[in-house]
This record gives structure tokens, C-alpha cells and sequence, in this order.
């Protein structure tokens, strides 16, 4: 990576790992093909940086300039994606954290406090189903136990997993020694919204984030045959589904500034000519606070059961994860908003590591515009312009407190 | 096979074939490991009864007791499955047969027409998306050239399959040297509804077959951030086909004696966090005639516009496959069914290759009671008892036309 250019070089360099040719956009998973190659180009950057890479017991990279130590400034983002994901999502905050490490030794700086680039695994949850795995793991926000037994869609576990990846699968889970390491952790991010469009500004700091969660709805009918069964006699999960799916989406429309969706989908056993016995719908929820997140999620629990019972099936609901509302620290955020001009302060839908750590540690983020206004989709985009306005604005937080 | 008992002993040989796991029941599809095991197990017993196998140009086995010659009579079934489909759907055909031939050789019948048990490939059409696609194929009631690029779903061509299966893939398609054979061709199947519950006999002879096709329900939207994006800002195909599954639902039960089905559905993506770009939801509609079939469908299609525009996305409805009602021929019917004393006659909502061979050949199907009223499903079943008046039933027509 030029140290000139290195932003932009940064992306080139990834633009074909793990593009997804049925899908569109990208496919990078845990542990899998594309995230390992991303974690060796990581850490041959980092290392031609001059930076010192080490695992955590989670699978997190960190990148240490310098010697570990405590009240370090750390900064970074993720790698994987969601399936057929943007470009953009994660790898932004990487290259720009490695972008203004390289800017700021062109200058000659010298940190005076512990630094570290961090790649956190599995934010996106797309193989073992729960957002922020990484950073919830290591600050233990989600139980050890539970987390080495999620599965992925072949039935592999996080323990199964975390072996083939060269971890102790007993260590996974809170890490308080390397998290009591972090004094101060920035995120740069795309924006994923259209928040920087409508507020006419390349960067933004943010305020807070969308309480959210997941939740699993299983639906069980019978199965049986499409041609033989007649409509009175069936008992079809996927009539019930169908009716749950709008059902949430009356329900959040019904709850303004609240947002559900339904983006996973199985039926079983997934014959054209057979009606349906089991069908799971994974529900994404969320709400400015906590009690709206909630009290949506209920409505919606009711009706899925409601709607599972006038078809003549059963349903549950299941929770797969939970993050309540994210307020950052409001003197970071205005510090460092004054300190990059009065830059707008943005609210987020989406989740972020930032987020799960802002609790445990002083927190922040930056959002770079995307034009697009599109995220989780292969338009998500921003403009060689705005990025190097991101990176600017991260190097000069970091020139702030380092 | 033990010439005395050789029906249930049969179906207990091919019981650990192909079991599904995951789903329940069997997977046994196309070419693929249970499919070509079975292949295997219907050569060894068909030759170990003196029967001379060979395989035709599109994959369908033919057993010959003697010398293959025209005006023969065939009888035989299928021995594919829909995913995790029950024991006796097509299989209960196949050993019935392989038993007639067993009782009639144990009294030293000789036949005096040529005579065959027969093996259709791909009836349930679970991995091409064509039911019947054997009988199809050698009656030319499927265009070659479109066969051969039916896909799977994991891209490979019917084509690029046959290959590996060993056959031509330039010879597949109509083969009226091979019809022209067949003189008489009778099904015994597995009653796949209440039908012969409701009217307490063991077994019946098919009247007819409800019209019946398939048809995929594409819609297309705005993949994006589930949390980022509002509600009124969304084109949300899941939320469309959530729509038009409903609307299918309500079509059907609107028009007595149709029926319509969603069983498999496809979401792009997939991801939980995810806003689909794309849905893709596969049709099954039936209904007594084929004019209803069409106005069924034709009011599904305009719904699914509806349902597509009305939430900002596009639709597309295709045809994936059509069978026009099926009433088999009078007067075989009549002496079949006074033949075995007045047995039931019996409508089937299911389609079956005796249905394509109908409109070629002197076709007829028996049916046996399943006490479950429950088919492509693990809980599809027959008595022992009705099994061997199934296969007495059998031994007792082919006696009476051989």
C-alpha cells in the first residue's frame, strides 16, 4: 500500500475477495474462504506498517503500534459481510484505521499512548446468526456457553469452527484483560442510510443507535401433498408465515420510527409439489428505545401466534440476540464533532461493534455519506472524496488524542 | 426377494435408501446417490426374476419378461421422491410389480403378449422442477431442447446430468420406438388424499386427474439495511410474495375444488439483517378442469402484480410446467373395476406419468388405501394388508390381459 494513496488502494486490493456471482456484491463469512484471505491481507498490511498482529481468544485482529498496554487508543471496524453485501460496510473503517496509521508515521508522529488497529470477527452474524459476535464475545455480552453452541446453516458450531481457526474453543467469551487494554475506541463507518445525503455533509459523529434484535419465527403445520390436499384440510405453515410476514411489516409501519423485516427465510422441506410441515422467518426489530423495540416484538409475537392458530398450526418465537439502545458518550461526541469543524451528529439504524463496546468503554463513530443511501446491497457506494474526508477526519481524532 | 412374500421384503430392501435427516422421510432424487442406488436394486431383483433390464434414451428402466415387442403390456411406477416424501410414492408401484411377476411366474403363468416393468424417471420433478419429466420426455409431451437446459439447483443442466448418468444427451426427447411399444400401461400408486378412507376400500381405479402446473412467482425490490432504512422508504419483495402468498391462498379457496400451493420459496440475499432484492416463490395450482386452472392462475397473476406494485417492486409470473386434465380411458376403467368386483372409481388430485401416457396410450391406475389421508410427507403410509390387495389386484388385471 502506497502511503500516499493507501485508502483507495486499500479497497482495490480486497475488490475481488469474496465476490458473490449469484448474489451480487460480496460473501465474506467467518472463517470461511473469502474472511480468511481478508484476515491474511490484513495482517500483511498491518505488518508492512510496521505493526505488531496478534488473535485474541475471539478471533479479533489487533494491530499494535508499538507495545500492547493500557488506555490505548484503538480504532477499526470488521471485515465480513451479509450475503451479497456492499463493498463498503466494515472494510472502510480497516483501510481508513490502516490509512491514517500510515499518514500519521509520514509525518514522523509518535503516539504517546498505546495504539491499535482492530478487526472485530463476525459482525455481521451472517454465519452463526448474532450480530457483533466478536465484540460481544470479548466483553462478554453473550455467554460463552451459548455463543460456542450457535450453529451455522450446515450445522457447524462456533466451537466446531473456532478449532478449524486455530483457537481454544474454551477460551471463546469475555476477555477482560484485553478489553481493560481499550481507553478509547473510534469506528469509522459507511453511512448506511440517507442521513449525510439529506444533511448535505461528507462526515458525521454519532449520536446514538436503534435499540434491535433477532428473533426467529417458527411456524409447524403438516406437511402433505399439494395436488391431494384440499384447501379445508390443510394445516400450511406457509399461509401462516405469509400472514405473520405482513403482520410485522403493519406492525412497524403502524409504530413510526420503528423497523421490521424479514430477510431469512426457510421452508421445510422445500418441495414445489408439497406443502410446507416447518417454515423458520427470522425477524430483524427495531426501535428508537428499548421498551418500543419490545412492545413492537410482543405485537408482533401475537399476531404470528394468532396467525399460526387461524391456519391450524403452532408457532414460537425465539430470540437470537438483543442489543438495547446505544447513546454514546455525549462529551466524546461533541468533543470530537467541534474538533472536525461542527460536523452534523447522526443517529444510527444499524448495529455496531462501537456500539456493543460503548458500554464497557468510552466510544465513538464516524459515518462517511453514501450516496447511494443503500447498505447490505452491492449499491452501496462512497465517493473517493468522502472517503479521503473520513480518513482526514479519523487522523485528525486520533492526532487529538493520541 | 422371496417369491411368497416378496412385496413387503421389498419395500423393507430399499427402506434405508435415501433417508433425509434433516426433513424426515426420503430425498431420493434424480441421479443422484438414493436414485442411482435404487437403479441398482431394481436391476439386481428384476434380473434375479428372470426380467432382462435396460435403460432408454431418457433415463426410464425397462424390465422385459422375455423378448421387448409391440402391444406389450407394461406396468411400473417411479422410484424418486419429493424431499422428505414418504416410503410408497412410486416405490409401492415398483415392488407391487416386480411381486406380480414374482406370483405369476410361482404358478407358471407365461405371458402371451409381451409384457414389462417400467421405471420413469423423475416423476416428482424435485430436481429438475418438471414433474413426470421421464414420461414427458419419451412421449415428446416436453420440448427435447428445453429439457436439456432445465437447471437444478446448483446450475447443472439436464443435459450436463445425463451425461454423468451415462446416456446421450442429444438422443433425449420423444422416443416413439420405445412408446410405440406399449400396448396397456398400468400404475399402481399409494392414494396420496382421504379418498379411499372415505370410501373404506382397500383399493380403486383412477377416473381422472385434476388439471395441474407449476409456475414461479419472481419478485424483484431494493435489497438494503434492515435497520437503516425506514419503513416508507422500502421495496421490499418479501413483503410482496408475503402479499401473494395470502392472495394464492384466498384464490383457491374462493374456487371450490381448486387448489394452489406455496411450497418452495427462495429468498436472495437471505440475509436476517438484510432487506431482500429479490423473492422467488414456486406455484402449484390445480384444479378439476383446465379452463379453472387457468382462471385460477390468471387471478394469482394479477394479485401477484398488485401485491408487487403495490410495495414498489416488479413481478414476473413463468410457467414452469402444464398438465391438462386427465380422464382415463372409459372403458378400460369399467372392466378394470368390475374386474377386481365393482371397486371404487377414483379421482386423484395428484398427477402421475400413467396421467402423461394417457392421451398415447390405453392407460390405468390403481390406487391403494393410505390410512393417513397423508402424502409427500414422512407420514404417508399403507397397511400390509391393503399392500397385498394392491398387489393381488394387480396379479389379477395382468392376468386378465396377458
Amino acid at each position: 500500500m502506497s502511503l500516499a494513496h493507501g485508502l483507495l488502494a486499500g479497497l482495490d486490493e480486497i475488490a475481488e475477495v469474496g465476490r458473490d456471482a449469484a448474489r451480487g456484491g460480496y460473501s465474506r463469512h467467518l472463517w470461511q474462504g473469502a474472511d480468511l484471505e481478508l484476515r491474511e491481507w490484513f495482517t500483511a498490511r498491518a505488518t508492512s506498517l510496521g505493526l505488531d498482529v496478534e488473535t485474541d481468544r475471539n478471533g479479533n485482529l489487533w494491530a499494535w503500534w508499538g507495545l500492547p498496554g493500557t488506555d490505548a487508543v484503538v480504532t477499526g471496524s470488521h471485515l465480513d459481510s451479509v450475503p451479497g453485501g456492499g463493498a463498503y460496510d466494515g472494510p472502510l473503517g480497516v483501510v481508513s484505521a490502516l490509512d491514517a496509521v500510515a499518514r500519521l508515521k509520514t509525518t514522523g508522529f509518535v503516539p504517546t499512548r498505546p495504539f491499535a488497529v482492530l478487526v472485530f470477527a463476525e459482525e455481521e452474524g451472517s454465519r452463526f446468526g448474532v450480530a457483533c459476535l466478536g465484540s460481544r464475545l470479548i466483553s462478554g455480552a453473550i455467554d460463552a456457553d451459548a455463543a460456542r453452541a450457535l450453529t451455522d446453516r450446515d450445522g457447524v458450531t462456533l466451537a466446531e469452527a473456532s478449532v478449524r481457526a486455530g483457537l481454544d474453543p474454551a477460551r471463546l467469551g469475555a476477555d477482560p484483560a484485553a478489553l481493560s487494554r481499550v481507553g478509547l475506541f473510534i469506528e469509522l463507518h459507511v453511512e448506511q442510510g440517507r442521513g449525510l445525503i439529506d444533511l448535505g455533509s461528507p462526515v458525521a459523529v454519532a449520536s446514538s443507535i436503534l435499540a434491535h434484535g433477532r428473533w426467529r419465527l417458527s411456524f409447524s403445520g403438516q406437511g402433505n401433498h399439494a395436488g391431494a390436499t384440499t384447501m379445508g384440510a390443510r394445516r400450511d405453515p406457509m399461509v401462516a408465515a405469509a400472514r405473520a410476514i405482513v403482520a410485522v411489516q403493519d406492525a412497524a409501519v403502524a409504530q413510526p420510527g420503528s423497523r421490521a423485516t424479514v430477510g431469512r427465510f426457510e421452508v421445510i422441506p422445500g418441495g414445489t409439489n408439497v406443502i410446507a410441515s416447518t417454515v423458520h422467518a427470522w425477524l430483524d426489530a427495531r426501535a428508537e428505545t428499548d421498551a418500543e423495540t419490545r412492545a413492537l416484538v410482543a405485537e408482533i409475537t401475537a399476531r404470528t401466534a394468532a396467525e399460526a392458530a387461524h391456519n391450524g398450526c403452532s408457532a414460537t418465537v425465539t430470540e437470537e440476540s438483543w442489543a438495547p439502545r446505544v447513546a454514546f458518550d455525549p462529551a466524546l461526541r461533541e468533543r470530537f464533532a467541534l474538533a472536525l469543524g461542527d460536523v452534523p451528529r447522526l443517529s444510527s439504524g444499524a448495529g455496531h461493534d462501537a456500539g456493543v463496546l460503548a458500554s464497557r468503554v468510552p466510544s465513538a463513530m464516524l459515518f462517511v455519506r453514501n450516496p447511494t443511501g443503500i447498505s447490505h446491497a452491492p449499491e452501496e457506494f462512497a465517493e473517493p472524496g468522502d472517503c479521503v474526508a473520513g480518513v482526514e477526519a479519523l487522523e485528525q481524532l486520533l492526532r487529538n488524542v493520541l
